[in-house]
């Protein structure tokens, strides 16, 4: 069976139904990695085979991380295969030795990796993943002897013990309290640390235990292991040629004095034809020692860990789980249209890459996170409103804890020992009732309001009133003219020099605010608190008023004014004349009327729409303005400075459909759509399966080069404005909205969509070919009036026929 | 001519006169680094080419340094040699590209190293060092053709640009904020960086430059360059084997886009037996923006800069400069002893080692440090005092300045921004009046008491006001029983759960008091201070009785009680029984009486003198303590855990000394005396011309090995203990002393001593073979009546002849 291959290049393709992603050449442009997590253990592995691994859950994962690898700027496991007879060697991915192969492949799946590779006879798959329940990873590794001849071969994994450490000089401080230890009994290695970069319940330094047991194991028989780098790998050489492997067996040392590692070698003979499978695990278990404040880890059973999931039983168990586990997150939604891109990304991998990178591993290869973002993993939690809305819910739970009485917020906060900077960045706080507006719509679930949490300093109250806070304090920060203050920042956190004197204004933040307060409004009222709501209904008017006044600049919105009172997005600005936030966010929010959308969509059109998405502003700033932030800092056309900054390009998406342009919002999708960039991959550079953080500009000498991918707050919302605003299936407090947006050359497209306790199978034709407009839909074969599907609540599934025309 | 090899091992040698270290084998166990300064900028060698720079007194040299390399756990500026015809590459140290050589040898210097090489027929010679007056390091690179034809070589440096950054993955963050060009007239590459990791006057993160301009420059025409570590390095390759060495040219890329590096390639053509001399230098200009609190660079000028120093001409006479520079600081005082070890650590290394890497670079291989410590900078002032005792006194004043009003201080502190720690250690702060004191005994310059400096929270008073003011904070933190408490922690920094609660006792810090007040009772008594006087008498008198009583056990004096008022240090407990630092201090101190000096003496011999000198404590702890701190959390034998400390090892030397034992104080010098460890490098595995921060204790599997060298405050220390206390020539307020206390073994020694304004030649005669005892003293020919050289102030060279007997 030839395997039909979908966005083919030469490094690599889709396979047709979308799920798997196969590299088959290690040599990409950038590390084409998978972020694979249970939502409490990540993993990262490239392409090449590098990777680290942490436990997630507790961010800071510097400081949670397991191993990692410190060559050729990429992290790694390796797994060596030599033949013992000729004493070759070569590694089971292509780092590190980087062998000449006859086949090589990568498949990157949903919550696994495979190595598929023929070496001198011997082929070799290994398949990586982290088990659903536990902080267990599995390398499964199945050598095949495809030579003629019987083949002594032995299996020697490697990586270096990382357990937890702040930045160091060449491991010199951490490696001297790490402890390594052979368990021949478990055929297993294992770490302690008996220091963790966190102060004691009194605030001393260095006066506790890193809380794991960090444990690697092997389903058979242990030929030979060594827990020390400097014996491994040598003093002198590297994880390419490495000194242990110059020897038949491997140093055995462990203990205190060494510079922690862990390698396991076993032997496997092969007959020719013959195959076998050894497991190999990499793990934690929280010694649960409650020596820091935040840190209540459930002891957990190295032993028990290692004899569940070491076996070749064991992982093809595991790794039934972890399919069905990845099913449940992301097979409540399915849809089907013309564009293989889109129905690829939003059926899978954006989904994929939220819960997985973003809000559960939140790190990736070119970004190691500090701990929640307040805003971020907010927004990304609406990925789960679909398949587990109470994820969502429950994520809304852990940011309201994260304020303070006055309304403020942590800008971000650790989950180990809590903490964080508390700033004046404008946008923070608001970000909770936006989303608790979105939950509402798809769950009409209002207990979570009534919801009882507690602020950061002291004292509590229901999350109405956390939002009512944010609220109120959003309201204390008004220019004299009605406009929100700037303060640290807003939503773009490079414009971190214009406000901080309390002065300049920022017009995305009024614009985002009015939004807010659409939906609050009616929230205040129905739990009678008639007086904040008339306030909110005052400063909403007014909030138009200002914004279209002050904020209008002819052609299109001003982002800000400096506290200075300079202008910033104007046409009276050489450099970032205009910025897409404000312009968009006027539509998005109705700020504008049907005259400025227009003028604004011109606007759009002509300076930020480029090639690869809509520009973040336009031009780039080519000098660093000290009165304006360290936006101008970036090289112009870097990330936010004149580049497409991909979170900010969905919400162009929902714009440009808002404003009923169909062709538009298809288009500003497209171009952001990352298989769609499968024909220029040396320019692309970036993985094509997930969304990269930004592209670069039109003043770069990149154009259209992707940046930092994997963990962006883009995956969600790309997800989301293909599914709410192209096809135009959204959740509204009362129903199911149905109102494409799509390109008129499509014939129609199909959805199968979850909304709470009902599955709608949607069917649009659109034979006659328009943009929009909805002209009947059929309801299980009878006709409905307007186009928002009720909530049947009935726990079935519905035929929903829809004719656009 | 046969060069006299000393302390010749399979690695390498002292040269005869001890200036210079000769590396014959590039795999030393450890890096055997050189760390070269001239005050403001520093960089660090090692053995195989690797290394760093920074601006040294900058204090956080992550944040200023200029390049790094990332590859072998080591760093790097590189050179490849590439004969042009054959198309083999190798490199002028060994690393990157390791290859085999006919010839190798490094020799490390006073101020300088030089890489001496034999490859392919092709010699070559690459010395390194940094100008006295610029922040210029010097690279000059001779090739000479030992072949029988003509070669047509080029040579191509690389690195890469750091421009001071945070940790940051990947380089992801930081690397796009670098701009680099190539100015073709200076041959010339340079870079800017537009972020600093320094908050701006406002407070504001990421909002200003990076204050430097980096430059890289050759001495003649540039046949190609790169400056893109993408481009010369590849994606997949490494430094060994570049991919910018696989083309003809470099790729000449260079601006905002790449991932900021420096190459510069040129032709050399020999003739057969031809040598050629190329000169490089690599350096930072300050753009002296001033965008800083606390930065006032002045604006220097890159070109003017690589114009004076990057020809043969600038570079030799920048290396003579070099010599001058580093004779005034450590010509004014020199010795002759038998045993060569002494002598060639006496005269050069550790004055070397003290003032390059310890005051100037502070950092090193193992550590890189984040500031000024309070005390470790101050005690390594003293290495000036013999030689140029205005830096020290300039030191001391730079340590006032970091005093609050209450007394206290900061446990180090930031040079670029300010602030530090304030903690409640119970030793830095005494540290400002234990330095002056021996400042003044070395002076006679009692006008350092009457300047004015300020309080870090405001206010000034004069150096006596500061060093009161620590002694009078000291007198307010006692316990119920007199003894001053533990608080955060004393000298071991590892204490740091004894005394948190603000109860534990650390009996050392008595003893340090004890001596301080010794000398601080006349200063007051001068100044007619004398309620200050009259309390420190009633204290110091109080304090003998309350050490002796509360702190003796027996047989040795305990270290501390903790808050749970347990005893640490005391033959009650199974680990950690005894502790070095109290009982030495009691003898240096003049708390203990004769006898129980002796009785001390005793445990110390019995318990702590090792093989490789004096344990910090005994037995070490082998499971974490969570009432007594980190120091029980390091492997058992590693470091402060019951292992040789350095620092606190030359203190037993004084001890000895103090207690009249010659060979004792001898014995436990030689033993942590690195040239003395030549026999068994593997072993010891450090540098054998630097001291080391530890030796590994008994309890270690690696007993002996030697840990964190350079970095460390034991060189000034070693040095000290070796001239005043074994040698015995000291200064005291009004003369200087000579007393001797030698193994009897010796037949005398010669020294020369400049003491304030005079130079004394001193010449001990020991034909009696006695370790201690002054029979006479001739000065100028003229016995002088006891043993102390008078003041002659008169700028002249004169004559001492002591007979011991």
């Amino acid at each position: 069976m030839v395997e039909e291959k979908k966005f083919e290049n030469k490094y690599g393709y889709f396979t047709e139904d979308g799920r798997e992603y196969v590299i088959t050449d290690p040599k990409t442009p950038r590390p084409w990695a998978n972020i694979i997590s249970n939502g409490d253990y990540s993993f990262m592995v490239s392409q090449t085979g590098g990777g680290c691994s942490w436990r997630g859950n507790a961010g800071q994962n510097r400081l949670t991380r397991l191993y990692q690898d410190t060559i050729k700027d990429n992290w790694g496991k390796y797994m060596y295969i030599r033949d013992v007879e000729s004493e070759e060697y070569w590694s089971a991915a292509w780092n590190p030795v980087q062998t000449d192969y006859d086949e090589y492949e990568v498949r990157h799946g949903i919550g696994y990796s495979v190595f598929n590779q023929k070496v001198n006879g011997i082929k070799s798959s290994m398949k990586v993943f982290v088990t659903p329940n536990d902080p267990v990873e599995i390398l499964e590794v199945t050598v095949t002897n495809e030579s003629d001849r019987v083949r002594k071969l032995d299996l020697t994994s490697y990586f270096e013990w990382e357990a937890g450490k702040h930045p160091d000089e060449h491991r010199e401080f951490h490696k001297i309290f790490m402890d390594t230890e052979y368990d021949q009994d478990m055929k297993a290695v294992k770490l302690e640390k008996y220091l963790w970069g966190f102060p004691d319940k009194k605030g001393l330094a260095n006066n506790v235990d890193w809380d794991y047991v960090g444990f690697h194991a092997v389903s058979q028989d242990v030929k030979s292991f060594d827990c020390d780098k400097e014996t491994f790998v040598g003093m002198y050489s590297d994880e390419a040629t490495p000194e242990g492997l110059e020897a038949d067996k491997l140093a055995e040392n462990q203990g205190r004095f060494g510079d922690a590692a862990a390698a396991l070698q076993v032997d496997v003979t092969l007959e020719p034809g013959e195959e076998k499978t050894v497991v190999y695990t990499i793990g934690s278990a929280a010694k649960g020692k409650d020596e820091i404040e935040g840190v209540n880890n459930e002891p957990e059973d190295a032993d028990k860990l290692i004899q569940e999931y070491t076996s070749v039983e064991g992982a093809k168990e595991a790794f039934k789980e972890v399919q069905e586990f990845w099913s449940e997150l992301i097979d409540a939604e399915k849809v089907d249209t013309p564009d293989d891109a889109l129905n690829f990304m939003t059926n899978y991998w954006l989904k994929y890459q939220a819960i997985s990178c973003r809000l559960w591993a939140k790190s990736a290869y070119y970004q190691t996170s500090a701990g929640y973002g307040y805003r971020d993993q907010l927004q990304d939690s609406q990925i789960f409103l679909t398949s587990k809305p109470e994820l969502a819910r429950k994520q809304i739970i852990a940011h309201a804890e994260q304020q303070f009485q006055e309304g403020d917020v942590y800008h971000w906060w650790f989950t180990i020992g809590g903490g964080g900077p508390r700033t004046k960045c404008s946008d923070d706080l608001l970000w909770l009732p936006f989303i608790l507006d979105a939950y509402l719509k798809e769950t009409n679930d209002y207990t979570v309001l009534d919801e009882v949490v507690e602020f950061l300093d002291g004292g509590e109250a229901d999350v109405y009133e956390h939002c009512k806070r944010a609220i109120e304090m959003s309201f204390s920060r008004f220019s004299p003219r009605g406009v929100p203050l700037m303060g640290h920042h807003d939503w773009n956190d490079g414009l971190s020099a214009i406000g901080p004197d309390m002065k300049g204004e920022s017009f995305w933040v009024g614009e985002f605010l009015y939004m807010i307060l659409e939906s609050f409004i009616p929230l205040a009222e129905a739990r009678d608190d008639n007086k904040f709501a008339d306030k909110m209904k005052t400063v909403k008017e007014n909030m138009k008023e200002a914004v279209n006044e002050y904020g209008w600049d002819g052609e299109w919105y001003l982002q800000a004014t400096t506290d200075a009172g300079l202008k910033v997005g104007s046409k009276e600005n050489e450099e970032g004349k205009i910025f897409l936030m404000p312009n968009i966010w006027a539509i998005m929010s109705g700020i504008a009327d049907e005259e400025r959308t227009e003028t604004v969509i011109d606007s759009i059109n002509e300076y930020l729409l480029e090639d690869y998405g809509t520009l973040l502003n336009y031009p780039a700033f080519t000098e660093p303005r000290t009165d304006i932030g360290y936006v101008t800092r970036y090289a112009p056309g870097l990330r936010e400075n004149g580049g497409v900054y991909t979170h900010a390009a969905t919400w162009s998406v929902w714009a440009y459909a808002a404003a009923g342009e169909g062709e538009l919002a298809y288009e500003a999708y497209r171009r952001i759509c990352p298989p769609n960039r499968f024909d220029n991959p040396d320019e692309y550079m970036a993985e094509p399966y997930v969304t990269p953080g930004n592209s670069d500009g039109p003043l770069s000498p990149m154009f259209g080069r992707g940046g930092w991918t994997w963990y962006t707050g883009s995956s969600q919302w790309l997800q989301r404005v293909a599914t709410n605003w192209i096809l135009g299936v959204r959740a509204d407090y009362d129903g199911l909205i149905v109102d494409p947006c799509i390109p008129a050359e499509w014939d129609g497209y199909t959805m199968k969509r979850k909304f709470r306790n009902t599955t709608y199978q949607i069917t649009v034709d659109n034979s006659v070919h328009v943009n929009q407009g909805v002209k009947e839909i059929k309801l299980d074969g009878e006709a409905i009036e307007g186009n928002k599907l009720p909530d049947l609540d009935d726990g079935e599934e519905h035929q929903v026929e829809v004719t656009l025309g």
